[in-house]
């Protein structure tokens, strides 16, 4: 019988919480259902470190964990830097699938651009690799994935089956309460507000702390992937990695003659 | 006489070199002619820190600088950081363009993913602020600005004279050698390769130095920025912020069924 035939799909996973983080247990425990899993994640806590790579120290990795079906590594970079090392220097054949998180705390709108858990979608995607970023809006380190699971697991299962279309990754986020269903949905428009608290030290001098609101900019949008989540549905943003503004070419060019 | 009339624009400037790389203080002097200027900018090098926010502890700015038409800030943050606290805590009227750079290194192609220059860009951009980022293919600490100068000055006082669209800011690189024009580019499609050098520590343990060099899937294609800077044009990628990749969002519904 051919090894190849039998093979079961290779999965990584990672995400930016941190290999400790409830999310990515979680994570695991389901895609070892569906594949060869080897999770590469970062060693602690890496939120809201977008695409950020490590360039002005080297990085590390060392075995977690070795079982049937799952291999865990724990990556002292950012997620970014787990992926790159993960397809460079860990596994021994191409991923069929990258999955990460699933992130404590939504990555819809435009917390994409922000977040640690799509910065290492968007490194799959590149790479090749059918990618996917699975996010619940709930912060809370105990957060509740029960009724996103079978989400997750049909979504990934889609994915492994059809592929994803070069250049194309998802990003899929879950309500923090009941869910009534799945939508596919475009990024919402919008932006972060009050976004520091400032505070002194005890030296007299000011220290600030990032935190803020998200200000959605349509929230009459039927569409859009904050109007899914405050709906009680999972949604789905098929999210790309070419940034350009392809309607905007003819006008951009005119503007700099 | 009403002040608003004499008011000059206000220019916010940022990099990911850090507030003494020669590129901003390029930047700088010629913003200087555009406007009043005020300088936000890393207090050491923040390269490939895309758009990376810091959450796990707090951040700083202290004032370096300031005479007629200039004032100049360090931040002990990221890019990014940067202008979020420009915008919510420094400047006390809404800045009407953001430049920032000029950066040592190409930010063209896939790279505008993991640039801090980019991604004080796409941040400025999310706040309504017309935004651009400028990059030149040369690493050198010492590189020769001087051929890109009046390009930037042109493109700064177009995006100043008419804005850019809701969503769109620009990505604009220049060869390191002779410039013989501007194109207006779409972002090339590639990919890193060859990531990573191992090294052995003097206890035995592996490391790795991130590194690698990037691989054109299209070379034969004439409108990229890859081809624009081999062919020593400046190129001006028209680049958003929302990711969702919209031609697809009918065939992913059909694959979640």
């Amino acid at each position: 019988m051919n090894d190849m035939l039998t093979q079961k799909p290779l999965i990584l996973i990672t995400n930016d919480d941190g290999d400790f983080a409830k999310g990515i247990a979680v994570l695991t425990r389901l895609m070892t259902q569906l594949g060869e899993v080897v999770v590469v994640a970062p060693d602690g806590p890496r939120s809201a470190q977008s695409n950020a790579l490590t360039v002005t120290h080297p990085i590390r990795f060392r075995l977690q964990e070795q079982r049937e079906g799952l291999t865990r590594y724990a990556c002292s970079g950012t997620p970014t830097d787990c992926v790159k090392l993960a397809l460079h220097e860990i596994v021994d054949r191409r991923p069929d699938m990258l999955v990460s998180g699933v992130n404590h705390g939504s990555n819809a709108a435009i917390n994409v651009i922000y977040s640690g858990t799509m910065g290492a979608v968007l490194e799959g995607c590149e790479n090749g690799i059918p990618s996917v970023g699975f996010s619940i809006c709930n912060y809370s380190p105990d957060a509740d994935f029960s009724q996103f699971e079978p989400y997750m697991l049909h979504i990934a299962r889609r994915v492994l089956e059809n592929g994803l279309d070069h250049g194309v990754c998802l990003n899929v986020n879950a309500p923090a309460g009941a869910i009534q269903g799945l939508k596919v949905a475009r990024q919402c428009d919008g932006k972060w507000v009050k976004e520091f608290v400032k505070k002194t030290d005890p030296h007299g001098r000011a220290y600030y702390w990032l935190t803020g609101e998200f200000e959605n900019h349509e929230p009459e949008a039927t569409d859009t992937d904050e109007w899914a989540l405050a709906n009680g549905f999972v949604s789905v943003v098929p999210t790309k990695i070419d940034l350009t503004a392809h309607e905007t070419l003819a006008k951009v060019a005119g503007l700099m003659r």
